[in-house]
C-alpha cells in the first residue's frame, strides 16, 4: 500500500512522483495507457516526457485507477483537458479520507472552472490544495534548485503538502490565495504565446520585457475581477511562473507562439506536438470571458486573433505596440 | 541650435541621440572626451559602445558642455557615477528654461539618492523627468519594439517628453509614480547579479524565475519605506526592467554574476570590462541602507556577501533556498 498517488504520468506527474520516492514515500504513479505503464515498468524511463531520468523502484507504476483507494493523498497532474474525465471515474473509489493536491494548471475551456474547482464538482466536498510556480519538470527531476507554492484556504493542508514535497533544491512555499495562485499558473500561458510570438518574429528582449509587464498587468486585471489578490500575481506563482513560461526554451506555449510567427497554423503546430498547450484552450475560453466582464486584455485579443482568427501575428505585435499613447 | 541636448555618448546616450534625430530633431551628443568625440564626427559610428548603427548628421557630436545653455531640453544619460559631476559642472551655464530627463539609472554610491535627485541637489529646482524601462540600447537603435515608462510629477512634463520620443517602435507610457520608478531602475540591478550567479553555476529557468520574483518582493519592500507605491514595480520600469536585465545577454550586471559564480574576483571581473555594471555600487548602498531600515533583502544580503565578503557563490544560493520554510 502506497501513501500517496500520483495521477498522470506526464512530465510533471512523473517528476513528483520521484521525488516522493527519492524522499523515502512509497508512491503509485498511474498513467491512463497500459503500454505506457507497462514499458515504464520495464525500462524505468519515462523516454517520452522525462527522457534521461530514471524511476525509483519505490515508485510503483499502475493503469489501476483503483489505487487510490487506499491512499492518503493524491495529487492531481493530468493535463487541464482531462481532468473532470479522471475525477469522475475516480469518484466510485472510497475516497472519503483523501486529501488531493492540484498540480494540473489551466482553466476549464468552457467553463473557466479552475483545476481545484473541478476537483470538487467531480467528488463534491473534500480537501483540495493547488501546487503552481515555476517548475519546468525536467529542471526539478535533475536537482536543479526550484521554489513553488502550495495554496490552501486551510494553511494546516498547504503545510501537509509543503511538509510532503519540500527538500533542499526544491523549495516550497504555502500561501492562502487559492484563486490567485490557480489563475496565474493558467493565464501565464496565453502571456506565454505571445512571447514566442515576438521571439519567433526576431524580435528582442526588450519586446518580450513589455509583452510579461503588460501581460502580467491584465492578468491582474482578469484576477481582480474573478476575487483573487493583485499581489499574489507579483509571487512565484504569478509573475515566476509567467518568466519561467516566457524565457524557457522548454516552455510548449511558448513554441506555440514562435511556430506561428513563422507562418504556421495552428492545427500543424499541435499535430507536431506530443505534449498539450494548455494557453492555446485557455486563450479561448479568457478572451470570451473577458469580453463578458469588460476586463480589457489587449494581449489576450491578439493571441486570440492570431490563434483563432487568421490575424498576422506581425500586425498583432504591431496593433499592440500602436495602442493610442497612455499612462501606465 | 539644437532643440535638445543628450549628455553621455555612452550606448543609451548615443541612442536616444539617434532616436531623435530619425525624429526630425536638431540634437546635441555631448561625450567627455574629446578623442571619443573626434573619432564618432568622423566615423559616425559608435564603435566602443553602439557598434554597427549609423549616427545620422543631425546628430551634433560634441564635447563642450556649454551647448546646453541653448536648449529646450537636457536629456542625462551618462553612467550614475558621474552624473553628480557632470551636472555641478552645467550648473554654470544659463539654464533657467531648460527641461531634464534622467536616463540614468543607478543610486548614487553614498547618499542613495535617485539620480533626478542627484539632479535636483546640483541645479536648485529644475524640472525633471526620468526615463527607465527595458531597454537595451542597441535593440532600441535597431528599431526593435521597445517599451518604457516617462515619470514626472507633473504629468505636463511626462507627456512632453513623451511626445518628444515616442515612435512607432518605442513606445512611451507616462507614470507620475517617480519615486518607485527611479528605484525599479536601480534595484533591479542587484537582482541581475544574483541571476548571473545562477546561469553561472549552470542552474536553469526555474531558479531563476524564484530569484526574479523573490528579488522583486524584495525591491517592493524597500520600495514601500522609501515612499514608492507597489503597483509601480510591477509596470514596466519596474518587473519589465528587470525582466530584461536577468535573460539579456548584453546585461552587463548579469555578467558580473556568471563570472563570479566561475570564481572570479569581482577585481579580475571588473577589469574586463569596458561599461559601468551599476549593480556592484548599488548593492553596497542597498545593503546597509536595509540593514539601517531592517527591511529584509536576502538576496541583496547574499549578491553583497559574494561581491565585497568573497563568500562562495554556492554557498549563497543554497543559503537563499534553505531559508526557514514560510508562507510567501
Amino acid at each position: 500500500m502506497c501513501a500517496i498517488t500520483v495521477l498522470g504520468d506526464g512530465g510533471w506527474g512523473t517528476t513528483l512522483a520521484i521525488v516522493l520516492a527519492q524522499k523515502g514515500f512509497a508512491v503509485n504513479l498511474w498513467g491512463a495507457f497500459s503500454r505506457d505503464i507497462e514499458r515504464m515498468r520495464t525500462t524505468r524511463i519515462n523516454a517520452q516526457f522525462l527522457p534521461g531520468v530514471r524511476i525509483p523502484r519505490a515508485v510503483n507504476l499502475t493503469d489501476q485507477l483503483g489505487v487510490i483507494e487506499s491512499t492518503k493523498a493524491v495529487i492531481v497532474a493530468v493535463p487541464s483537458l482531462y481532468v473532470r474525465d479522471v475525477l469522475t471515474k475516480a469518484k466510485q473509489y472510497d475516497i472519503r479520507k483523501t486529501v488531493f493536491l492540484s498540480a494540473a494548471k489551466g482553466l476549464e475551456r468552457d467553463t473557466f472552472l479552475r483545476m481545484s474547482q473541478v476537483i470538487e464538482e467531480c467528488l463534491g466536498k473534500v480537501a483540495v490544495a493547488v501546487l503552481s510556480g515555476p517548475t519546468i519538470a525536467h529542471e526539478v527531476a535533475h536537482g536543479v534548485p526550484t521554489a513553488a507554492v502550495v495554496a490552501a484556504e486551510d494553511h494546516r493542508l498547504a503545510r501537509y503538502f509543503q511538509d510532503m514535497l519540500i527538500t533542499e533544491r526544491f523549495r516550497i512555499y504555502t500561501h492562502t490565495a487559492v484563486v490567485g495562485v490557480a489563475l496565474g499558473g493558467g493565464l501565464k500561458n496565453i502571456v506565454a504565446i505571445a512571447c514566442g510570438i515576438t521571439d519567433g518574429l526576431g524580435f528582442g528582449t526588450n519586446a518580450k520585457a513589455a509583452i510579461v509587464s503588460r501581460g502580467l498587468a491584465e492578468m491582474v486585471r482578469l484576477g481582480k475581477r474573478l476575487g483573487a489578490r493583485e499581489r499574489t500575481f507579483s509571487g512565484i506563482s504569478g509573475l515566476g511562473d509567467l518568466v519561467t513560461t516566457c524565457i524557457s526554451p522548454h516552455s510548449r506555449n511558448r513554441y506555440v507562439g514562435v511556430q506561428m510567427a513563422k507562418g504556421k497554423t495552428i492545427s500543424a503546430v499541435l499535430k507536431t506536438m506530443k505534449m498539450v498547450a494548455e494557453g492555446v484552450y485557455t486563450v479561448e475560453s479568457t478572451y470570451r470571458l473577458a469580453k463578458r466582464l469588460r476586463v480589457d486584455m489587449p494581449i489576450t485579443n491578439e493571441v486570440f486573433a492570431v490563434v483563432y482568427r487568421k490575424k498576422s501575428p506581425l500586425a498583432a505585435v504591431r496593433d499592440l505596440m500602436s495602442r493610442s499613447r497612455k499612462r501606465e
